[in-house]
C-alpha cells in the first residue's frame, strides 16, 4: 500500500468531487447531471462500482435507480433504505444529493460483514430536482407508488420524450412492495446557513416544511413623477414596499423555524419618471408545522389589506400553491439524536425548508434526515462546499443510527 | 348666423378635439401627431387658418414652428410671445400642447382690433415631445437660440435622417434676435391633480422643478427561501423596501412641493424560492428649488445608506442626471396673480414637475406659465380632458395679464 486509505466520509466526498467534472457531467463548463443523460449513466456505471466494492448486489430498476442491497441475517429480511439522488441541477454543486448516496455506500462498507436483522439498501435516485424533464422527484414517487402513470407524458427542452427513454408502461414497477421497506434515511447538505452558524456539523430534520405561494399584485394609480404631489399620490410601490416590510416583520417575530420571502417584484409602468400603477409581487411563507404556516400567512394577508386600505389601494392576492408539511418520524428522529450524541456533537433538531426524496419516501414508509452543514449556507452553484470532517461526523451517526435500529428490531 | 359663437375657451377646446383626429393624427386609432409628419403640417395649416382669421400675419421659421404676428401700435415693437407645442406622444391626449396654442389665438382674436405697445405672436413649437427624433423641445432651442447645430444628426425610428426633411444648415437661423422679444408666455394643462384636489380652475406656475435621478443598487445575498432563517438573512428586497418608504417619509414631510419618487424596481436573481441578492431601483426627486431638492436628495441618501448599514447590505448609487431649475419671471408672476384676482379666482401658485417649452425660452426672455387643471391629473392618455369653462377662465386670466403687461409698458 503507498497511502493510507482516506477515512470514509473524506472519502464519499472524494468521490463527489470526483463525480464533479466529465464524464459525469454533461457540461464541459460547470457541473450539470441531468435525468438519463450520458453523464446520469456514467455516474450510475461508477456508483455501481463502489457498491460492489462494499459488498452489495446492484440492480437497476424500471425508473432507472440504482440500488445496492446489503442483505441481512435473515435472507429477504426488510430493508432500511439509505439514499439520495444522483441528478443535478445546471451550473451545480457537487455534494446536493451524491453524498447521500455516497455516506450510504460508506455506511455499508463500514459494517465490513456484519449483518443486521434487516437488509441495507443504497439507492441512487435517478431524478429529485427535475434535472431534465418539467417535473420533480419523478423517481421517489415511482419508488415510493406515488406516481400517476399519466403523468409521465413529459419532454425535455429539446423535445424528446420521456417515452422515447424509458419503457414508460414499466416505469411504476419501481414501486416497492408494502413491508419490503423497513425506513427510509437520507443525509445531505443542509443547503442552508443554520447549522454553520451555530457551529455544528449535523442536525436532525424533523419534517420538510409545509409552503404557501401566493402571487399578489397592488394597484395604485400611475402619474406623472414630476407633477403629482406627495399627499395625492397612491403609489402602489411604496405600498408594496410596506408590504414586503410587514411580511419580514411577522415572520422575525415568530422566531422558529417560520420563513417569509418576497423574492420577485415588479412595478408598471415601470419608468423613473412615472409613478407606480400597479405592482406585483410573490410571497412565499413555509413552516415546519401547517398550523403555524397558516397563521403567519393570515397576519401578513390581513396586514396586506390593511395597508392596501390605508393608501387607498387595491390589491388581488392569488394563491399559486400549497404544499402540506412531511414530517419526519419521532421514533427515528430519537435514534438520529443519540447517534449524534454517541458523536460526541450537540444535538439540532432543524426543519427542511427545501424539498428532498425523503419527502415523497413518507408515504411508503418512516423518514430520517440528516443534515450535513455546507460552507455559506450556499448551494445550486459550483460554491457549494463541504468539509470531510464534518462528512466523516456525518458517517459516524449514520452507523450509530443503523447500530441503534438494530439493536430495536433485534430486541 | 345659425348659432351663437362659441366663447373663446370653448372654442380652443373644441378645436384641439379637432385636431386630435385625421388628418391631424398620424394614426387613426389614438393620437399620434410627430414632429415633421404629414397630420403635422395638416395641423399647422388648420392653426394657420385661425391665426390669419384672428388677424395675424403668419409664416414658418426655419425649424418649421408656426408663428402668427399681430402688430403693435409701434411697427416692429418687441413682441409678447404666447404659445406651446403642436407635437404628441403617441397615444396622446388632445390638449397637452395644443391648448396654449388655441388660447394665445383666441386671446389676441378677442382683443379684436386693439393695440398695445408691443406686437402679439402666437408661436406653435414643432418639437417639444421629442415626438419624433430622440431629442426633446428643438424648436424652442433652436428660437432660444440655445440648440447647438452639430445635435441635428438625429434620426427617427424608422431610420429617417431629420436633415432629410427640413434644412439642417439653416435651422439655428429661426433663434430670435436678442430685443425683439419681450416676455414667454404658455398655458398648458397641469398634467397632476393638484388644481383638481384644491377645486381651481388655474394656477401661476413659479417654475419648472430642479430634477435629480439616481439609480441605486442594493447588494445583499442570495439564499434559497426554504432554508435560509430569517435572522442569517440579507434580503437585498426588504432592505430596498424600507428605502423606498424613507424616500416617501421624507418627500411627505416636506410638505412643499418637493416630490421623490422610485418608480422602477427590480430583484435578482428574481425567483420565487430565492432570496433577493441584489434590487436595482431609480430615485427621483425634484422641487421648484434646487436647494431644497439636494438638501431632500442628501437626507434620502444619508437614510439609504443608514439602512443598508444595519442590515448589511451594500449599496452603489449612481446620479443619472441633475437638471437645474427654471424659474419664472416674478414680475410676471405677479401680473398673473392680478389677473387670475380681476377673473374672480383664488391665486395658487405652483411649481411644474414636468419640462416645458417655457423652461427653455427661459434663456431668451422672462417667462409665464398658466395651468390650466385637466380631469384626474391625467395627460399622455387619450383620458386627458380640459372643461371648457376653465379655459374660459385660462382665457380670462391671459387677457387679464396682456392688458397689464400693456400698461406696463405704456408707462
Amino acid at each position: 500500500m503507498v497511502s493510507a486509505p482516506l477515512p470514509g466520509g473524506a472519502r464519499a466526498v472524494a468521490r463527489c468531487d470526483m463525480l464533479g467534472v466529465a464524464p459525469y457531467s454533461d457540461t464541459a463548463e460547470g457541473l450539470y447531471r441531468g435525468y438519463l443523460m450520458p453523464a446520469f449513466y456514467a455516474a450510475l456505471d461508477a456508483v455501481a462500482a463502489w457498491m460492489t466494492e462494499a459488498g452489495m448486489t446492484v440492480r437497476r430498476d424500471a425508473a432507472a435507480n440504482l440500488i445496492g442491497r446489503y442483505e441481512g441475517s435473515v435472507p429477504d429480511a426488510p430493508a432500511l433504505l439509505i439514499g439520495s439522488h444522483i441528478d443535478s441541477v445546471r451550473d451545480a454543486g457537487r455534494y446536493d444529493g451524491p453524498l447521500g448516496i455516497l455516506l450510504g455506500i460508506e455506511a455499508v462498507a463500514a459494517r465490513a460483514g456484519s449483518r443486521l436483522p434487516f437488509a441495507i439498501e443504497v439507492i441512487a435516485f435517478g431524478d429529485e430536482e427535475g434535472s431534465r424533464f418539467p417535473a420533480a422527484m419523478l423517481t421517489s414517487r415511482a419508488v415510493a407508488g406515488t406516481l400517476d402513470a399519466g403523468a409521465l407524458e413529459l419532454c425535455d427542452g429539446d423535445g424528446v420524450r420521456l417515452g422515447e427513454l424509458i419503457d414508460l408502461a414499466g416505469y411504476c414497477s419501481a414501486a416497492r412492495a408494502p413491508g419490503t421497506t423497513l425506513a427510509y434515511l437520507e443525509a445531505h447538505i443542509e443547503q442552508g446557513p443554520v447549522l454553520e452558524a451555530e457551529g455544528l456539523a449535523v442536525g436532525t430534520v424533523t419534517g420538510i416544511a409545509a409552503q404557501l405561494r401566493y402571487r399578489v399584485e397592488v394597484i395604485g394609480a400611475a402619474g406623472h413623477a414630476g407633477t403629482c404631489s406627495m399627499p395625492l399620490r397612491r403609489d402602489a410601490l411604496a405600498g408594496a414596499a410596506e408590504m414586503v416590510l410587514a411580511v419580514e416583520a411577522i415572520a422575525r417575530a415568530a422566531a422558529s423555524d417560520l420563513v417569509a420571502t418576497v423574492g420577485t417584484i415588479e412595478a408598471l409602468p415601470g419608468a423613473a419618471n412615472v409613478i407606480a400603477g400597479s405592482v406585483r409581487f410573490t410571497l412565499e411563507v413555509r413552516a415546519g408545522d401547517a398550523a403555524r404556516r397558516d397563521t403567519a400567512a393570515e397576519a401578513m394577508l390581513d396586514r396586506i389589506h390593511a395597508i392596501a386600505d390605508a393608501r387607498g389601494l387595491d390589491f388581488a392576492i392569488e394563491r399559486v400553491h400549497d404544499l402540506p408539511a412531511s414530517p419526519c418520524d419521532p421514533a427515528l428522529m430519537d435514534l438520529l439524536d443519540a447517534a449524534t450524541v454517541a458523536a460526541g456533537q450537540p444535538v439540532r433538531r432543524l426543519v427542511s425548508g427545501a424539498g428532498h426524496d425523503a419527502m415523497v419516501m413518507a408515504a411508503l414508509c418512516p423518514t430520517a434526515m440528516l443534515f450535513v452543514r455546507c460552507r455559506d449556507g450556499i448551494s445550486h452553484n459550483p460554491a457549494e462546499h463541504v468539509d470531510p470532517a464534518d462528512a466523516e461526523i456525518a458517517l459516524r451517526v449514520m452507523l450509530g443510527f443503523i447500530e441503534r435500529l438494530g439493536a430495536a428490531h433485534a430486541e
